[in-house]
């Protein structure tokens, strides 16, 4: 299949939507490849992703938004236009733990989740030969209370830099100030090792614990202003038992941190989540 | 909500199929609730579920076949019309289990499976106090080599009487002929106690034993003329051991079987299954 | 298989004590049929659960917890003898919903678990006519915040009378006060229809909803006086999305509710398991 | 923890083996960390795998086995003594897929798989910069039916020269002759992708697709003469749906393939695993 591309909208839900949608691409000879949608009948919001073939399309790329917009206008959507081939640029950001990092990176490599990864960021010179090894530049922030604020901007300049538009923080242990998550709203994706909102805040391994519960899990969420806050996009969980010391549980948390993180990674740079009232819409 | 339209199809893919469906609904001021569609690459065939409120539609219902009709024609559907209203009429056939029984019994209570069941079928007298507990006809019917064929035309003319038309095997143990099955195509929905195709035939909880199996399963599918080889609609399986006995296993089992079964036969009442090529696309 | 005894036990950890309880069985002729044993390393802590035959035993059973008392003082173990066909007598106490008292009563009836219910104690009426099939005594005593302490003297004085050992609380929906629950410590189950500590207190699917979680959880924990904080035994999940509704949630979530409560009970019932600092040793 | 000696026996039930063996243990002022047992009532076989601290132990590790020996004659044991810090030797064995074997590289690195890897070998180039990278030697023997036998002979030669005790086969996709196999009974562990005894052979992914299944599986178990029918030592699954193509089931299976071949290797080298009559008894 070829470059195709994608629709991502949402807008107050009335009659005729989906028919003026599929009447334009089919009035200029689209394929549609995949479509799903949705309605909240709470908020009465309909969302929507369609993708259709480039190849045949009689508009070419760079006027689709233009004549598209009419239509958008006309149901006030938020709407978000796409193309297949145009790779997703995704800056990672890492401490000291390896294991989400590896696990992007394989998925990555074996092209199992398309995207460019122009950059690491790290405050830790820990997880350098792994950058190197898979030939990525890797830069280091040391961060501390004092020099938080300017690192922030030293990143964030960095990032533009490298025409960064998501940023994957894979087990990366600094909390961002809301200077940078304004930066990139609903582009910052964490992975919060538990269920939340179950053990927000740090060490929840040890509070899970502590708790003696019976399953632990994993989150992966947009980063919002407030802490451990913001619309979820996966979650899953493992079974744990009282043989499970505090170690046990970190060690079987790994397996499904960096499963739910390269989840998330994969759905987010594929545009299949768009975000609504702080939930996930997910198209999967 | 009022009551809905549901239309099902599939047909070979091609352009304007979506816009073509979208608009007649537009046309005649339908709203659409709910649309998923699906294409088969391989194939390359279309396959939609889409529904609209008869509420404000300018077609009366029984019209709305023959006007759609048109367009059926033109892309080369096979297609079914329902309305949610008509609620379907599920008759259960069972043998001495009452696990998956009680299970649908229980939905169909709480309108958690929102179905008619006129009457239930059994080759024993073991469960008639359960049908009668709930006020359903309770017909017997024992089964021997040499009757099978004249019950069979005995129970098929039953479920006519009651217009029947879907029929749910809920641990019946019996085998079902070709003409009886014949009458119900993708109709009869049967639960196999094990992940299929693993352990086809008899006794699968005994297989799964004997092999030293670490998870068990159940499988609901359509019944069709090769044993145990329908269409699958649902599966899912259980964690086993070695401290599992066989009886361990059957109880850990009937939870499966049960879960499954209801599964399989709320998607199916609710017109989310459409069959193709001894496969399902279930719209859930 | 015979009657067994079963000791269950905890002490703090040291050199000997399993030679010492397997001399001290195999001194008398027991035969032992199960065994599991855990140290917590924590708090230096033993656990034990020990099973044997009482066929060919050469201690009466009238007699065994006499003659074990020596070992248990020279250990300071907390202990308990128990014998499998001393049936636990257990109470199921109910409001409106029906799911989980069904399957408990289905899972009595079919003796997938061994337990006596000689009474059911409901706040409403609403489910006489299911303990009347199971001809199961069905007690109701309204609540209101002014009766609520005559009233849980009340029903204390009834569990009493019939010797109840367990009581069930299958989505009992008034909370007990202090004084209810120390007559039955580590004896109370409850069914909390969240993934604790996550929605603790009232209308969990609906926080549930509002928080936009990707999966759904219910808690089977022992009622302790602190609300849903209580030694949890069972936990599981079922995975949502943004298509469901609250409604679809609470459907969902009666699966899993019905699911974990069954299964903590059995624990209960079959004596596996272990309370110890507010959180559990399940030996399954 | 200091090194713990560990003790993994079967033997004909009886009375007395627990308190034997736990009063040796006790006699000599071992402490028992770890115990746990099973008794197959089929076949009246009992199992069990106890483990004790050496530091403090009266018998130097030498001699255990001695001492032991006269006890394990007595209830004609079949025994096994190891110590854990005599860490595993394991060979990889891979083709062209790398998830494996990266799946277990980063577990032995991170320590979570405690094992030595001296070798890994490979019918094809493809992965030497991989074990490059972690510095293990990695060996090619291209393989053809006609110098099939030859190749088995020098790696089995390269095998031992590396006192290797554990074989992984992390999807190396040749089958092992019967020589090869007898060398290491039990001692070959294999990775099938499917949910077992389904999809035996080959391309099982794509017999999946073609059956319509709705979860797919991956197997891992010791391999023996018969293919694809040795002892299970790990399954799990994995939902997918007619919206997963061929492509898509293999990406989703490789998820489940790491996971469970890594759990089946950690539990083999902390000598978890015991085998029975073509089953595992697993004490996890």
């Amino acid at each position: 299949m070829g470059a195709t591309a994608i629709l991502l909208l949402s807008c107050p839900d009335q009659k005729g939507i989906v028919a003026e949608i599929a009447s334009f691409i089919y009035q200029y000879d689209g394929n549609i490849v995949h479509s799903d949608q949705h309605t909240d009948f709470e908020t009465n919001t309909f969302f929507m992703r369609i993708e259709w073939e480039l190849d045949g399309f009689r508009i070419p790329r760079e006027k689709i938004g233009q004549a598209f917009g009419f239509i958008a206008d006309k149901f006030q959507m938020d709407w978000r236009l796409v193309f297949s081939d145009e790779v997703p640029r995704v800056a990672i950001m890492v401490s000291k733990f390896d294991h989400c990092l590896y696990d992007l990176l394989l998925k990555w490599q074996s092209r199992e989740i398309l995207m460019d990864i122009p950059l690491i960021i790290s405050n830790h010179e820990d997880l350098r030969p792994v950058a190197e090894y898979y030939r990525i530049p890797f830069f280091v922030f040391p961060v501390t209370a004092e020099t938080k604020k300017e690192v922030e901007q030293e990143e964030i300049r960095l990032l533009r830099q490298h025409n960064v538009d998501t940023v994957v923080l894979a087990r990366y242990m600094q909390v961002l100030s809301s200077d940078f998550i304004r930066v990139y709203p609903n582009q910052i994706i964490n992975i919060h090792h538990s269920f939340l909102p179950a053990f927000v805040g740090a060490k929840p391994y040890h509070q899970a614990y502590a708790r003696g519960v019976k399953l632990i899990g994993a989150t992966s969420h947009y980063v919002t202003e407030e802490l451990d806050n913001g619309p979820i996009i996966v979650q899953d969980v493992i079974a744990v038992s009282h043989r499970d010391s505090v170690d046990d549980m970190i060690n079987k948390g790994k397996e499904v941190e960096k499963r739910v993180l390269s989840r998330a990674v994969k759905l987010h740079v594929e545009h299949k989540v768009l975000v609504f009232h702080n939930k996930t819409v997910v198209f999967d």
